[in-house]
């Protein structure tokens, strides 16, 4: 299923899907039309339909998708209808909180180790976790087969942690330092930084 | 300058060159070239003198572009050259690791108001603020003229807490809940969900 062509855009909404109808799950929704899911996203039908049509059949014409069912299928696609463990670097007040987020676990996700170069910090219990020294994560990644990592360290800091991570193996990181990461082809990074989405909406208020 | 037919993902992309220049000026950095600034940001030098000439001419051909001055025509046209002050709403471990993020202030934003519906939270204090209970939500968006709300509740509270944030005078919304918010026309919405970003890497890295 996973064929080359599928555009990353794409895949970059299929998160998105996977999340509405975990939410229509909850709400026990048993089937939805794309025109309802395009509704609740602010897409169009046709494009959900188009996205979809990329993976196979999901839909009959006239019912709808099968909510559980499609998000099955989406989970699988996305490679997380099994648990994913991640490394998380920098364990100031912020990886402290990105420790403690509840919303990991049930889509596929678990933080599996901590790491700091503060000699304070190392060695000191977050929840279940203890904070271990950068010396481990080489280690820590072979052992546990990690593979996806987030940096939650400072800006300065920041492209160390990641070259050091990639030597380790890690080829998916999610950076919440306010900089931009140079990686290897083959590894791929996700940017969290809430300034730049506020700036992006300032732009459109400063005049009013 | 704020001729309504620049392209959004060219308004996206303005906050990710201010960012680069912001870490050029603390590198001492007098002058790049946009070859040097799409490296950095890993994007083709035309693309990035295209997104700027639509603002005007901010470069000298050869010489390339002065930081300071390039950067400070950015956060004009981005509106933070002045500080936003922004409402947050839901103050549990994540509404906390919001408040004290270290990042906002020199970019422009200040978290200016904290509100919960949890009475054992009301009335506690986080940093300089105290937690307000949302009846004050109205008279504080009113009194310090707020137009930004982040939103750190439960998915299941956020849409209506942002119709309240809405109806009180708020237009931009930052949504840390994973889920879809419907807003009306002239409001905004921008997302952190890092389970979709994670999920977006695990699609490519779920063969290897």
């Amino acid at each position: 299923m996973n064929t080359p062509e599928i555009p990353e855009i794409v895949v970059r909404r299929l998160p998105l899907y996977a999340r509405t109808l975990s939410w229509l799950v909850e709400e026990n929704v048993q089937t939805v039309s794309s025109q309802e899911l395009g509704a609740n996203l602010g897409m169009s039908p046709a494009q959900i339909r188009k996205d979809l049509s990329y993976f196979g059949e999901f839909g009959k014409q006239g019912t709808g998708y099968d909510v559980k069912y499609l998000l099955s299928q989406l989970r699988q696609i996305l490679g997380v209808e099994r648990e994913w463990l991640v490394a998380l670097v920098g364990v100031g007040d912020l990886g402290h909180a990105i420790a403690r987020y509840g919303g990991f676990g049930k889509r596929g996700f678990k933080i599996a180790a901590l790491f700091d170069n503060d000699p304070r910090k190392i060695g000191q219990q977050v929840g279940e976790l203890e904070i271990l020294g950068m010396e481990a994560l080489p280690m820590v990644v072979k052992g546990l087969r990690l593979r996806l990592g987030i940096v939650a360290v400072p800006a300065a800091k920041a492209q160390e942690v990641t070259d050091y991570l990639v030597e380790c193996g890690i080829r998916g990181i999610l950076n919440y330092a306010p900089i931009n990461l140079h990686v290897p082809k083959g590894v791929r990074v996700r940017y969290i930084d809430p300034v730049v989405l506020l700036q992006s909406m300032t732009y459109h208020l400063k005049s009013g």
